[in-house]
């Protein structure tokens, strides 16, 4: 079974390099970019202003071969795939959560965002805490990293 | 430009018709569930039982044409699909957040879920609150939702 998407646009940013980019929009080094939807698609952005929050979906088009154990940035041990947010997955879709600016037509200016430029847009969800609000989450191995968590950039292990 | 993706596994629900199913994995509503990886996959999964909860990106096998302007379960005014979670998307792909109870080998069982039955899994994600966790989030036309946010089920109206 193939499943086949499109992309609806493409995001803007400053990074036009896999070595040295923010991990995650909230990294320190995380930039503020713009995400351009199609034109044709413009119309499903109504009402979205409304909202503060926006998940990206996107296609990590620049990532290399599948690894199911990886060495995240944040560690130094290997860790399953799925446990960690690297790009090198079976089907490589990044997903950002980011706060919106505002929007002008097909452009959506966000705050922080953490993707090379160019990466084609697969879809935006509205983030609604009533399904996503999680309180006492545990993160395995993640607990070691806080003191980085939001200052470590990538490198080129991921690259295509 | 294509995007081919493929399933890395498959969603059990009790839920086998798109109508009067749970909107999101916190309705009232909602089932346990066992997303079931494909064993060449396995290996992926280590260290994912440290997390408390994964997001589930799916493929909505079951979705019928593209709808740029929908009224969403919970509305009774057209949105921009954008601002919706609805799925008439133009890559019809599904978001969500669970809560995990344990994972067998290559089977994470999970407390709640929003799914048809055999939908395919297309990828994993750790929820990591550092990335994600939001605070003071406006969340635009569903303001007037909250008090049947998670009682609401679905209908036939996005039916393939």
């Amino acid at each position: 079974m193939k499943i086949i998407y499109k992309p609806i646009g493409i995001i803007h940013s400053p990074f036009d390099k896999l070595e040295d980019m923010p991990i995650q929009p909230s990294s320190e080094s995380s930039s503020p970019g713009v995400v351009e939807v199609y034109p044709e698609f413009t119309p499903g952005l109504k009402d979205l202003e409304g909202f503060s929050h926006v998940y990206l979906l996107y296609h990590l088009h620049k990532t290399g071969v599948v690894k199911l154990k990886v060495t995240p940035f944040l560690d130094e041990q290997s860790r399953g795939l799925f446990a960690t947010r690297a790009p090198s997955r079976p089907n490589p879709i990044g997903l950002s959560l980011v706060k919106m600016v505002r929007i002008e037509t097909n452009l959506i200016h966000v705050d922080r965002v953490d993707v090379l430029d160019g990466t084609p847009l697969i879809d935006l969800k509205p983030y609604i805490p009533a399904f996503e609000e999680i309180e006492d989450a545990r993160i395995g191995w993640l607990e070691n990293t806080r003191d980085r968590i939001h200052s470590r950039n990538s490198d080129a292990r991921f690259k295509g």
